[in-house]
């Protein structure tokens, strides 16, 4: 889901000192170079989270000043427990969209919920339940994901235009924006569709600046290099610059755009989370809550890689801090690799930027248009709206398109019903084969049927449908030898269905008996003595020479032996 | 679950004509010589099925007479729609019990919840969603199986030994049976054990005799089959010969036993099901069922074979003549086999027995003690508490005791919640080879990481970590031929994880590619544009020559042609 390889929680796999405390990893070798590169980078990603964080805070339903308190725990704790240099934390769209979902634009709800979601994903890390979000198919997340992303993408369209007082469900926002596009202001809507353009043209100018090397002339390089420091540092240089323009406006006396306005001035206050608020109790917070308990910790650890500890303990940590919900954000940790991150210390100078922005900034936000910042969230989410995923799966898997179009379009009536959809689906595919083994069978001397995979207890009725109808079912009855060579383990309910079968076969005068079989389904069968005449098979010996194939290795050494031995043992 | 091999509904498999219509099977053949086995046949299991019948609805809760109501009319149906000649359809202990934990007594509700079964079971079957039933293990079966005769057996102690009152609760009902066991009555105690030791003295008998054959001396024949006769018949002797004993008494002016008292005469009405009960509204009884409207359609398919519709028509046919839930009787089944039914037209006069019996019969059975019926409870459930389950779950897979013992012990709290926790453990001992699947690693050349089965989107993570362990974590990183000789197939999100995993290999300086890959899986992972140096290897080159294989003979002939042409379909 990101671009590093995911780390399991330590605890859950083999594990050193270093896996439990990365900064060991890296800290010990840390040099100047390094430093010089993470003050870039991380000067960098700042640039970008302080206008993303004040726009996303409106995607929640805050106010501005909570995207900025959300930024900076994230860059402290990852740069202490990260695994991996690029990743940073902080406030993103998705989450951002569901804060707004699950917590009403309500700033207390919102800084519980931080706390709830941190306690809940680190209980997940201790517990190593991170095993629960690998069923939580590719398929269900690019669902989930294409279908908020056009919802927040959706949800700025009111803000670049200038209407006032849209409803917040997707579809009567849907209807009352083209209802209403008469009202757009043309001041927000030339500023905001400038700021697009602007936002676009300089993101393409960065994916063609050549690689700047030491043969090129000085100038050219220079050149070079204030072009992409421009174009990376985009969000920042187009909010100050429409910050300027507005400003320009109100001090002559007219203001053509909706500003961000009054904003809370200087750093939040440490302070336990809200358990109560005012005369709302506790738990009456949490039942307001309600799925969003579920689905916040859990996309939170989907968003980006599952560090469970390292979210769990940001969002415990931020609640004290008045943010809200964080994750891992794929566009900055890009941005973090692009400028050529060494570590995770650059997170200290992202979030020293935004401390200082939030302790010295905040009276120049009145003056940031709010075209431009819905500007900076289309632009921010725009790569998410990927339709190429719709082509991909089809190639790929045509059936992965269900989980996909049941997330999809669940997604927009409740998300966690989406979510649950798409697991559901994305389950019953998942199961089916377990139920259904292919089976291929071999009309020669006897009738040889090969399951082509394991054989689970839901596929037992199936199996013994299949051989009741192949060989019981014929006239006259016929013998089947089943061979076994894909069989790994077998259970309980398997074995008794085939003693039934057996004995079945038995009563007809015919035999059902096993080849191939690997040394665990053996011993198995043997515990559950399996006695009838010729049970079982030298391998090989069940089909015929033409097209005979030596077992698999995994089962060619324990095998032949024991197979050998199988009269002695059955003779007990 | 039964002697027979199970038939899929029909509708759910390729089908005939005479899978739609069973009857159609061997009414045509049916013969003079069929019609005297299926007579005899059909009245040995009458005289089962009456004191059975009478018996088990005071395990239900419910007055004699249902017993008798539930048992005719899966005769009938049966004989029409019945795929197996042995199967009878009728009250059984277990469902008799559901019916008490779901129906508290009530007879309308029974009756209702009869007629609902029935309408599920019959949707099952047209909606052929009976593949639900395979996620019901046989650890989860035995499980409920042994705790529910332990129920049912200890709940007849008390009828056994004459007490009153005692509470319907297991484990109230074990407390105060012992607590109270100082109140036993002597004629009852004496009846019910000598009861008991007749009913096995006889079973011991029938197992002992030896085949009957035209060698023997005709006394010696007849002899035999007298012995035979009553040992098969001798529920009904036994409670013949107990009603005489207590006629006896009664004429005499004394009473030792207690009785089974005033029984409804006639045959039931042929009416609607109640709908609603007096003032009680038909959604409130749906309320009342609760989790039975669940359970006991589900067991009732569960406890036979799937016949939904059959099973289906039963219950809901059955509800217009007063019965209770049914379904297929494992001990009734066993007789109706061993006395040689011929056809599945033995039930007509199976439930003409039964109508006879309750058109004319019903006065004698006032005289029946009770004690002699909990006998005959007893002597049915005693086989289906089959210890032995233990020793060879233990025996055959370990593991499988989790599910049974979750189904067992959770049983005699709530029968719903034993179903649901041993189905969901047994869905994560399912799911968990899935989601971590075996690895093994080759150390040769390259690496060599080969799973051992299928890789599906819960694995992803997983083979994601241990290929970042083996691999890339080792200093210097090395390359890896991942052998797909095991994988049928693969989904996208197996192959979206691959390709980041490929890319994190290149950027490492080292490789990630493919062997032995079947047809499917090779045009997966060309769909998705696998297009890294050496992406695929030909069959065979990754591993070692010592230890080389020639793959599985269901990849081998469609897959060399596509891997070798692979570079140019690459090059496109």
């Amino acid at each position: 889901m990101s671009a590093g390889v995911p780390q399991r929680p330590p605890g859950c796999s083999s594990q050193t000192l270093q896996k439990s405390f990365p900064i060991l990893r890296w800290l010990p070798h840390y040099s100047l170079p390094c430093l010089k590169l993470d003050l870039i980078a991380g000067l960098t990603v700042g640039l970008t989270v302080v206008p993303q964080a004040l726009a996303y805070a409106d995607v929640a339903g805050l106010p501005a000043q909570y995207g900025l308190y959300s930024s900076f725990m994230g860059c402290f704790v990852y740069c202490l427990m990260g695994t991996s240099k690029d990743v940073t934390l902080g406030p993103t769209a998705i989450m951002s969209l569901l804060v707004s979902f699950y917590t009403f634009g309500d700033p207390a709800l919102a800084v519980l919920m931080t706390f709830l979601s941190g306690c809940i994903q680190l209980a997940m890390g201790l517990l190593c339940l991170g095993f629960l979000l690998d069923f939580i198919s590719y398929p269900v997340i690019k669902g989930f994901t294409l279908a908020v992303s056009l919802t927040i993408g959706f949800s700025q369209i009111k803000n670049l235009l200038g209407l006032h007082n849209i409803p917040q469900q997707f579809f009567l926002q849907v209807y009352d924006t083209f209802r209403r596009i008469g009202e757009t202001r043309a001041g927000d809507a030339t500023l905001g569709v400038l700021s697009i353009v602007a936002l676009l043209v300089l993101k393409l100018m960065k994916s063609h600046i050549p690689k700047i090397h030491r043969g090129m002339p000085l100038w050219l390089r220079l050149c070079y290099l204030t072009v992409w420091l421009t174009a990376t540092a985009r969000n920042a240089l187009l909010v100050i610059a429409a910050g300027l323009i507005a400003y320009s406006f109100q001090v002559m006396g007219s203001q053509p755009f909706i500003l961000t306005g009054k904003t809370a001035e200087g750093l939040p206050p440490f302070r336990l989370p809200p358990f109560s608020n005012g005369t709302v109790p506790f738990m009456s917070m949490v039942q307001d809550m309600g799925a969003g308990l579920g689905v916040i910790p859990f996309m939170g650890l989907l968003e980006s890689i599952a560090i469970a500890k390292a979210f769990g303990i940001t969002n415990i940590l931020g609640s004290f801090v008045s943010s809200y919900p964080v994750t891992g954000s794929f566009g900055r940790t890009a941005v973090n690799a692009q400028t050529g991150v060494c570590t995770p210390a650059g997170g200290l100078f992202t979030g020293a930027l935004v401390l200082l922005s939030l302790a010295y900034l905040t009276p120049l936000f009145f003056y940031i248009p709010k075209a431009t910042l819905a500007a900076v969230i289309i632009c921010a989410v725009a790569p998410m709206f990927d339709t190429k995923v719709f082509r991909t799966l089809w190639k790929v898997k045509k059936l992965d398109l269900l989980p996909f179009f049941a997330t999809f379009l669940l997604c927009f009536w409740e998300v966690q019903y989406g979510i649950l959809a798409g697991v559901i689906v994305s389950g019953i595919l998942l199961l089916y084969p377990v139920a259904r083994p292919q089976i291929k069978v071999y009309d020669q001397e006897n009738l040889v049927v090969q399951p082509l995979s394991g054989l689970s207890f839901p596929a037992t009725e199936y199996i013994r449908d299949r051989l009741y109808e192949v060989a019981l079912a014929a006239s006259p009855p016929r013998s089947v030898v089943l061979d076994c060579s894909h069989l790994n383990t077998i259970d309980y309910t398997v074995v008794a269905g085939l003693n039934d079968l057996q004995q079945e076969f038995q009563r007809k005068g015919v035999s059902l008996s096993f080849s191939d079989l690997q040394d665990p389904v053996f011993r198995v069968l043997l515990a559950a003595k399996f006695t009838g005449p010729g049970s079982f098979r030298i391998q090989g010996e069940a089909r015929g020479k033409e097209d005979q194939q030596e077992a698999d290795s995994s089962s060619h050494s324990s095998l032949l032996p024991a197979v050998n031995n199988s009269p002695e043992i059955l003779a007990e």
